[in-house]
């Protein structure tokens, strides 16, 4: 159905935007708690390459990104150590970590879907390639610094995760232009997380009584 | 020594209850924490796809199941939303979660111990690809849902898995019938983690004086 | 630069050390949980095999170590038990439990750099391979544990790792005798972490206040 696609030079750079803001997340998520220089660039290491790699492993798709391009490991480390040294002058580091948090999501989100697409993968596993590295590292980031993973008690998230990798295939399918659809579907799924948490929408909670326990 | 043997129907008839089980144990965990339906649904699917993933991505056994066939991420998914909807109106669901729990860790661990006799693997591995398959799903769902997994704390959990993998191998060894073996060891792992339920039964505990520490 | 180097006697010495000290360590650390000895054995088997299974994993280098010599999870397992057994007449838990870890570490990390090299991956792939050898299993021990993991609490622990696996590289690149370069680099590690362990050292934290969150 959807032609097998390249990966252009627009998605490349939207790459080591999204891996440097969640390299930038994890140091800040790292200075709630007590860990050292090393272990910030570490974190910024897996939080912005472990969606991906989790992805491939589970596609199959070697080597991974970081093996075949062993700068990344430098530059999201680097990109940690740096936040480091700026963040105790920035002000509202909560709102600036969401919102980085957010761009990783979505730009995560629209490779993963390329990525599954370029192995001819059924839609589905394309949603669900998506999916992975666009959460993946965050759940990562969140389970090694003992919070709840944004993914399961904040707005939209996973669904704006989903929404953004539909509207990615599906304006693939109809033959629009690879960058137009892909910079369509970020910036709806970009809009959607940052109103969601401005305005505190979120999907139907499920919750059971205590009683019936 | 173990002939390699097909995956009958039989085995595969097991598999859709049991991917159905553990997806409704994952929606009903979910319940006790306040997460949304997509939340859910992307637990439902951890949970029932996440054992048999480690264990083929750990065997180098690509593509992994729910690759080659995306609906069952469907499926399993579709299981967790519908458990939402009737859960409220069952009574019970702490019992009900361990029970649906209790099957998907015997047939899974069958299953597991099917796949890696299928790719020749010595027993031991095949015995630890059983375990793999049965328990890593529940610790998955157990750890995003910040509880402590089943698997350490619980009455028999590993063992139970331990055991019904060696009744099927042994079985397997004697050259009985293959659909006997499975249905008798699952039938018998079963029974045992049930009766354990019941009666508190458990292998020794381990713990040190905290005067040792 | 470097040239592939074979896995000597020596080096395979040292990981049947490594794996017992580090299945130790598991057995020790589920002593302040109420696991039972199954779930031990497991904890060994995860924690000594743990991290070489995800270096094996990430780097598409198959079969795992276990399921090549599946002799190494009845080893891993065993030395658990072995572990349960004494430990009670032992004194200085918490020492020696450190003491295991340190061993660990370090060989871990000088294995994870060997493969790396025969797979002629680059220098930083090479270091990161170290890395995930050598702290990864004492992650996953700590995470089942639901303890903080060492690694990011713990005094210059990562550091270790990276300065063990730069101490390796770099010997061999200068073409020194394999064996002195693996013993040399473990040594200055393990004294490394010791005395950090011994006098509190650690790398600068990195704390935000909270009057900025």
């Amino acid at each position: 159905m959807i032609q097998t696609v390249e990966t252009t030079a627009f998605l490349q750079n939207l790459f080591m935007i999204a891996i440097t803001a969640e390299a930038m997340t994890a140091a800040i998520a790292a200075g709630r708690r007590e860990m050292d220089w090393v272990g910030v660039c570490l974190l910024g290491c897996v939080t912005a390459l472990g969606g991906g790699s989790v992805r491939d492993v589970l596609l199959g798709h070697y080597p991974l990104t970081w093996v075949a391009h062993p700068s990344y490991l430098l530059i999201t480390g680097g990109a940690a150590l740096f936040t480091i040294a700026v963040a105790r002058y920035m002000h509202k580091l909560r709102k600036i970590f969401l919102f980085l948090d957010a761009v990783g999501l979505v730009v995560f989100t629209v490779i993963g879907c390329n990525v599954a697409l370029n192995l001819n993968m059924p839609v589905v596993v394309v949603i669900a390639s998506g999916m992975i590295t666009g959460c993946v590292g965050g759940v990562l980031r969140d389970m090694l610094c003992s919070t709840i993973p944004l993914l399961f008690r904040a707005e939209l998230y996973a669904t704006v995760s989903i929404l953004t990798g539909l509207l990615y295939v599906g304006g693939l399918a109809l033959g629009l232009d690879h960058d137009i659809v892909t910079g369509g579907a970020m910036t709806i799924g970009l809009a959607l997380r940052l109103l969601a948490l401005r305005y505190g929408w979120s999907m139907p909670k499920f919750v059971y009584g205590k009683e019936s326990r």
